[in-house]
């Protein structure tokens, strides 16, 4: 048995936890799950069955279920100190304010401006947490101005969810294109990881057209 | 100088910040901010001016500067590992899943419904991530069933920032009145550090309220 069963669609963020499963070279096995049927070892794992979901095998019934694709691609990490994508003591400030700044505030604004909301009211945006779209771009812009990567010149696991956040952002126009964020996602698609990664994904989304 | 500065106002999620500097038994030293007028210290450290804000000094120009206040809890819990506050190895799938859900699908379902934003479409709820409202509650609900704390029987930082989303939400009206709820954050209440950081934010908000 594999160390890892990864529940996943390919048109998913799943996309990003097999970045993340593959930059840790990892020993998994990937079980697809369809919207309208989802496998019996899915639910067992996960009642609300929500992908990716990700279940590490110990040996017998010890296993560990990670929700979140933020969650799974730190928990890879830590799973995997020898490929040193942990931050360094001095890098874990940056580490974790980029990775929870890419799980909340860019998340809540990309998808709320994918929902057509948004408010004018100054009270209000305090509330939002990200502001207003403008200002969470503005301040994504920000903080990845004069770096290579989210710890300075050296790549983490933060990049795999950072730079998906930038990478699915430019593909489908919910990040501005400017060249903060297009030399960034560059730079990440060269990780031979993504390619890995993206050859399956891109493949079953190809062979599940051709079967639909 | 203290070891860490910390930009607040007291009528913020700073409130949860300070928490996290008690529970780690922190040396700092509080700058209180106005929404109107920002301390030089915080432009200079963070240009985006946000609350709360965290400088680590490490002495002469030596700083680091965490924002988001989930990642100012997790960073606090790195810098003070005596404390016991991070995550044992078998607790590790559980402390970044829960951790990365309050930050993301909970915060977005809370705040996305006290602006009045809910979509029924389930393909848009599919890209909402958290769904709907009722479904990312009883979800929340379904991860505190049957635990005293995020990793069980242990209190770690992952509970003072999923715990707080549970306080607040009872305390604002955001999450339902459920036992497992109000068991949880009954629980969390009792923690000498929350009752501290509490007090210390309350009597800025009566001085403030006195002056106002």
């Amino acid at each position: 048995m594999a160390q890892y069963t990864f529940f996943t669609n390919p048109m998913s963020r799943g996309q990003i936890a097999r970045w993340a499963l593959h930059e840790v070279g990892a020993d998994y096995a990937t079980e697809l799950v369809d919207w309208t049927n989802k496998p019996a070892g899915l639910t067992e794992a996960n009642p609300l069955g929500k992908v990716p979901t990700l279940v590490h095998h110990h040996g017998g019934d010890h296993i560990h279920v990670v929700t979140e694709t933020a969650a799974i691609c730190h928990y890879l990490a830590e799973m995997h100190p020898e490929r040193g994508l942990l931050p360094l003591p001095d890098e874990k400030a940056d580490y974790f304010r980029y990775f929870f700044f890419a799980a909340g505030p860019v998340e809540q604004a990309v998808v709320s401006r994918a929902m057509g909301w948004s408010v004018d009211d100054p009270q209000k945006q305090g509330m939002l947490g990200y502001g207003s779209y403008e200002r969470a771009m503005d301040t994504f812009d920000t903080l990845l101005t004069g770096r290579d990567f989210v710890c300075g010149d050296r790549f983490t696991m933060a990049d795999v969810y950072v730079g998906s956040q930038v990478d699915w952002g430019l593909n489908f126009g919910s990040i501005p294109k400017r060249a903060v964020f297009e030399d960034y996602a560059a730079r990440l698609r060269e990780r031979t990881a993504y390619k890995e990664a993206k050859a399956i994904d891109m493949d079953l989304i190809a062979k599940a057209q051709a079967n639909g």
